[in-house]
């Protein structure tokens, strides 16, 4: 019996006989609203753990790191043990969601630079966006710590924005997790998936990600699965 | 006939014989929850008027100017025309009000350093929380612009909290707003008052500001008069 060190939303995380390295299973479950909105969805977590294994070995094929080793199943992969940074970084290359509606800027919009934004990671606060006097005050994180984050995720930016375009999707936005090592460095970690990215198809600007279940506009796997079989994935249909 | 150039929430603005000075007419309407909470209290014009006409006196006593020229009657004070940036500057020394519900810190406790927030300045949208790259992609001002709004905001906090502190009232927290004069220089403007900050007596804790009005703790009024006692102003009781 593996040993659960702990069960969230999308994923659990257990115990592994080697020491640093961590076990995520990917669950089938969909959540939304801060949990408000939820379902089981069949697939979810093997569409979930395969994208968010070939993003990272993307990334890694770039030169950017992460706490990914590799994927054992359908459903689970190995990666490095982290302490997590409570702050959810998010990039955004076009305005959408509760970006449009909170400053008024109509969604679909470009925005003239990708933006980083940070959210608390608390949920019964609501993961409220923070600025950098907030991240200081809760030490959330350093000073330093944040200068890193807002570099690294936009160079995660800059490699997954022109990998998306060469396979036809625009990468609009997206969440980031990251967490400190045992040697205290910091590093990527959690998932890139799209129920973490927003992703619309370049042509018709159809959404392939979680939108599709927040908005209900029709079938969450088919979504997932036209990502992944562009990504070059398995095709289980 | 004065010429109205606009009416807000809590002041009327009028055009004067003079280029560049416009006259602002306090008005007794208290509101909160944006526009949600209502009231027309007596007296809070005159105290607001008077109020802030002392606290810009004081400011440039201590070196910082402001939009403000005189008062010219009890509801009324002469100002210097800016074009207002649309944003509001909070400068927060103790965790109060919105802040601590967001951030989960209990109000009351006091701020490592204090800390400057800014709101972009529009009711349609609630008045959100904006951080600098919001600021930027809103355009709603320049990057150098930001730096000087928050060092004049800290500036302005070290004169009003030892200023307040001499009068035995613990500055929590307050909103700034700036424009900008025919010149293009960033003047300090709108109103310094219990309606924009949060003051509460030393020894009791009592509050001496619009929380009054928005938590229905007793006479807004006479809260104001203790205010304005204390900075030495008229008393009408
Ligand atoms: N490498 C890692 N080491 C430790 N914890 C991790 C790692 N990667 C992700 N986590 C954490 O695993 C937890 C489970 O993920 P998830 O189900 O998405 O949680 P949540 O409900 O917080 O979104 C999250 O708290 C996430 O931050
Ligand atoms: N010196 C000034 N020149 C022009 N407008 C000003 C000046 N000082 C303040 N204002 C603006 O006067 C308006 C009226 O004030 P108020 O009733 O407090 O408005 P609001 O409802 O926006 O809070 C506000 O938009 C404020 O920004
Ligand atoms: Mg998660
Ligand atoms: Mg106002």
């Amino acid at each position: 019996m593996k040993e659960l060190l702990y069960e969230g939303k999308a994923k659990r995380i257990y115990k592994t006989d080697e020491e640093n390295v961590v076990l995520v299973e990917y669950k089938d479950s969909a959540t939304a609203f801060n949990g408000e909105k939820k379902a089981e969805i069949t697939g979810k977590g093997r569409l979930n753990n395969e994208i968010t294994s070939l993003l990272f070995l993307k990334l890694k094929e770039k030169g950017i790191e992460s706490h990914f080793i590799k994927r054992i199943s359908e459903t689970e992969q190995l990666v490095k043990e982290v302490t997590i940074i409570p702050l959810e970084v998010v990039v955004r290359n076009v305005a959408a969601g509760s970006f449009s509606k909170r400053l008024g800027i109509e969604e679909g919009r470009p925005l003239s630079t990708p933006i980083v934004e940070f959210y608390l990671k608390d949920d019964a606060l609501g993961d409220p966006l923070v600025t950098v006097d907030h991240i200081l005050e809760l030490k959330a994180a350093a000073v330093e710590e944040i200068t890193i984050l807002r570099e690294k995720a936009l160079e995660v930016n800059a490699v997954l924005s022109s990998f998306f375009a060469e396979l036809g999707i625009n990468l609009i936005d997206f969440k980031l997790e990251f967490g400190k090592d045992e040697q205290g460095q910091i590093q990527l970690a959690d998932e890139i998936s799209p129920d973490t990215c927003r992703l619309w198809d370049q042509k018709t600007n159809e959404k392939l990600d979680k939108d599709v279940f927040r908005r209900d506009l029709g079938s969450l796997t088919q979504a997932y699965e036209n990502i992944l079989t562009r990504l070059g994935g398995h095709q289980h249909v």
